[in-house]
């Protein structure tokens, strides 16, 4: 069977490896990122990387790693030339904001330009609106909500470009957890608006890259 | 506790008795319609009456009935004098119109004005922007949506005047049997939007005459 | 952001604008403060706002700030002149204190009358028939209660004005999260009883204040 | 180990053999009735027996049994010596006819004095109010309620008896299935109200029934 | 009202006033204890409160309370003379212990004989044979099981008492919280066994003394 | 499509081809069946194929077919020389017979010895406790039961031998469905007993196949 | 506001209208059909429409059709010109073919070429592998999966192109209703796979439409 | 208590008896450690032993015991001579270790041989393609995963060895907790792929020692 699965996933699906730190410890964490860390070395993409985790990897490790405590990513080594293709990132509100910059880092780390829209909720649809000419420019949009995630439905039907939603665990009550958020935008009745699991900002981002790869050839 | 609690539903709660047909037997139906028809009979609500239902009922206490087949509903007797207030009704789509209907009719029976707002969905928004002028010229909104019920927050954003939501039990896959519905409407962004049970438009009806029989001391 | 923050909300909807500090940091929620307070600025109201995180905001602010513990409600600035209009709150048992207050801190924030009518659950019913008569001659009624919420039903049969319930998270085994206490109120057997997310005080007292503002034109 | 178990179940626990026929085929459930008519057979109980099976059950068995449509029972035989210990039946609504009527049915199978107290509902408390002191004097009370349950708390609030609360799955939306009314009877803020599957009158009325034998030695 | 309910629970249902202690604050639940301590004061029942909670509570109150740590169970006063009636409180596993003698320590305040029989899981069977004409030999049985409680339809099977059926939230993957444990009592094919809420060991003590109350006239 | 049938599945896994016939047309089952009918066919199963369907199909194919209303099992071709290693398959009331069937005909189809022992469910523990030892002298044993599935601990803490246990979806309320039977099953205080997918009485054919084929290299 | 949004959806969002006929009367289907036959008629899209359902619309409508059963689609017109852009469906099993025909019709009627892939499932992994480069060769992948939808997994691990999954409802016990697909391809170890609502073949293809109008200026 | 203590359960099924440690004190603990340390003392094997936990044991009797951290397990005493019959144990990702080495240390101190296959994921299938003729020479295959549990599916259709599947609580979103792993076990498609609970690598290696023991008479 090995004649007919290749070994390398970068070549295969064009997506580097990336490591979740939630539930890993301090040690297997730091272990990985000092093998990454140097000129020689490649990079390699960290995620879910709480601030607390971070402070607590040697200095002499963590000032090679460029790190971002909103998103709670980090990246060893230098990033790709920037590849074709943009990705607009909207979110309902700022507590939206680790979800939609984890995906925005992600994109990053990935070499391809994004620009975030933030705080573009239906509570304030004006604000949406102001913003849908340009947010239609892009080649893709990652769309991050929680709540009742009402923005995937109508920002859904106001754009032509491919749209990848991201349901956030913010809220209380009936929505706390995410599972209203990430229902919402499955039943969205704007057609051809297509999920991610809870929180998966990093999923999101490597929807999209497999959408912008398209134009890379 | 009879001194205490007087026996008539109508000049306690202001809201008349009303028979769920729904699970009962023809004969039970037919049997209450009997005693309230006539010129004497005081007047009774009828919900979830099926067309079937209603067709089995005997002809000559059916003629004497005001039967709405798409509301499933029926009234014998003769209504009241309308009231003061008036109610704006809202639905996002034509499959919500059992549920709006009810609601509409029962508002109608209780003696207050409505007017109806079908297919305002968020996936036409121009269609609920060129009425919003005209719906916050009413009392209290009734507002009636499945699937994600991305209407709420859009509308409920958009209204100063009582929003009472009702989730519907149209969609399928994760939106069927409407708790999708009622999590995104419990979960709105807009605040202050009021929610009932699942097709509960009758319940909707009630919850806004409490509301118009404010003006009418 | 700032020139996106929803200034013209109260004009729109007539809710001003409000801040949800769970979540956010204390240096977020200091920031928006500190440019609320002094002679110029307009009001604030905060909500979910811990008596730790209260505490950890600087002195100077904190003391230009109505902070009231139990709600963990604050606001800054001058409250409105007095509205038409009056709302009673009702609570099953003082656990749901803390939802009951973030209603009645809210309303009176937005300017309303309002009165609190604590520990009127159903296991002590005399309690609530000694002051039915008190809570009907208001405009209307904020009703707040959690395990098995039996009080909608109850209250919701003995008086004729609009009922806003909020279920509270308050209980456990299968009472616990709010979901029982939830379900109940959206399936109670008396009519027209409207229901809120599970501990939403602030939004209970926003659907209130949609309906007083009928009687300020 | 068949040292330590005795064989007979009505010696055991005190309570009969029972056939619960939804699901068993016609053939299935006339043969066991076959074996238990005529005058040496021991008796026998049938539940949830619809019309439909029990009028496609050959006539010659079908004339020896006593069978009542609306709880869906049937038994053979002669029912037993009437014993010490009386039971109160309560329902809140006539749709929770079917589960109430199993219980009383199964009592009186069982050889126990019953009086039942039907359309009880906190919508109509005067009602339960009237019947108060007479359901207090009873050894043991089943409760049948759907919806929201209320009644529940309610009546647990005002009798010192044992409660035996019956959910029905009577309701629609959120109530579906009797999910609400069975969580909001565990939920109960009357202490002791005990609780069985949804629908289970013929369990509630063997719950009863050990009750009731503690009487008779 | 106040005509028809009396203001004291004790004589209205047999059950006097009970203080939950988790989510009150130690300043309110101390509050309480002084009032009811002394040798005029009333006596009251504490239950959950924890360890920690009552170490907090300043020690001239809490040398007059009968503390019982894995309970988590209090009382001030003194005891009621023991009245008729004997209940057996049966345990799966020694897990268990905190809810089956949150139910013991009830049933002593309230004057009843109780005795414990702890660790009779059926995973264990011979020990439950061992004991079972013994815990038969008692008037009703209090039953507490988590995980799959197998043991209320092994026990229930077993004996012709009333049997009162406590899920407790011990366990893990799908038994996490007690619903695995709750619903296999619910579903037990012995006929007759009645269930609580999920640990509510108090309740389970109360709904046994309302069954043997019906000795003490 | 016959191209792609897994004709090798029977080298690979060691158990062959099955269709599962619920959900497929008539035409479909019966042109699977024609094609491995006669002489030279190789043989195969059919599962979850109702009396109606089976009936359905043409004479000529349905008389060189061996079919088993209860279990709704058919097999074409002649069946293997029997193996080594037996399996018990225990069940626990008469309404689990379709699944308990379908694992028995399935192990027959794959050429393994089985016997069956009905109606063992704990609410009879002595008809269990007389057949335990003749069940331990089984190789593998298959466990089949509804409701509460008290029988996986119960026989799982009495065998030493491989318990494979399949819920079953008999039941009403909680029990509605299956769910309480597996997570009661998964929860099992017994260790080591496995578990199937609710009604999946083939595929623990398979798991015991998968272990009795141990015995013949 | 009606300034800020458009009035056309096809020129909007590059998706026409579609009629979802589930829950429609004929009449209404019907009604809708004639509209957009004949040669000027605009075409339409009718989704899950039954073969009954098509059947029974009066035959002058129907000849003027192109309907497909086992896809439950239909559409009047003339199909645009082909655009550039292709698409591969990949189906787990025979039982998902209404769903995967639903986006393969789709797609062919928004003018995109597609290749459909069937019964590719992990149960026959050398299935899947055979296809794989073939499948590699199209710009964007539609997979749908029941059950468990492993090939989610799989198949997102071995492409690099865009990749939309649809979990669809084909399953029993655990897996009833496509819940457990949902959630199995949303939790997708392979990262950067879509995922849409249960059974929503229409909405896959809009979303593969969505990415291969990047193509198409 | 130590009479009740289950001395005979090794002979009776097999398998030893097993202290579960979360959930109860350290003296507890440290309490039946100290009873089976001890050259004459029967070793005792502790599961869910946290490092914390272990480290607060009194150093006496800590040392005399024989502790693994990452499985959380402990046992005292002396292993008994190696038995009969292999187990493979394959994990998905290295998240799933703890797990994974709960089952293999179990199965060590019950005297089986067992090899680990860490991180052989379906994200990496070419790693489990390269293991899967060694995994097939083993005689019982215990499987550990969570998120999408693709891994059952995919081996369990490449092996015709008993497969007993232990889905764990890593994850989040509707992953988190492990219920999409178990579903997704459950509703496998490879057939006869047997289930334990949650996180239950105990239970796997008791299921896996009931099979291996088979070779052992």
């Amino acid at each position: 069977m090995s004649i007919l699965f290749d070994h390398s996933r970068p070549e295969r699906i064009g997506l580097p490896e990336t490591v979740f730190c939630q539930g890993k410890t301090v040690d297997a964490v730091a272990g990985l990122m000092r093998e990454h860390v140097g000129p020689l070395a490649s990079p390699l993409l960290f995620t879910r990387l709480s601030k607390d985790m971070f402070e607590a990897i040697p200095e002499d490790v963590r000032k090679q790693v460029d790190y971002h405590e909103l998103s709670r990513t980090a990246w060893t080594g230098v990033l790709p030339e920037v590849k074709h293709g943009r990705a607009a990132l909207v979110s309902a509100g700022t507590s939206d904001g680790p979800v939609l910059w984890e995906a925005a880092r992600t994109l990053e780390y990935l070499g391809f330009c994004r620009t975030v829209f933030e705080d573009s909720g239906v509570a304030g649809l004006w604000r949406l609106a102001g913003r849908l000419d340009e947010i239609n420019s892009f080649d893709a949009i990652i769309l991050v909500a929680g709540m009742d995630a009402a923005l995937a439905s109508v920002l859904g039907g106001l754009t032509p470009k491919p749209v990848i939603a991201v349901p956030t665990s913010v809220g209380y009550g009936v929505a706390e957890g995410g599972k209203t958020a990430l229902h919402s935008m499955l039943a969205s009745c704007a057609p051809g608006v297509t999920v991610m699991n809870i929180d998966n900002g990093y999923g999101a981002a490597c929807a999209a890259a497999r959408i912008l790869r398209l134009f890379n050839g």
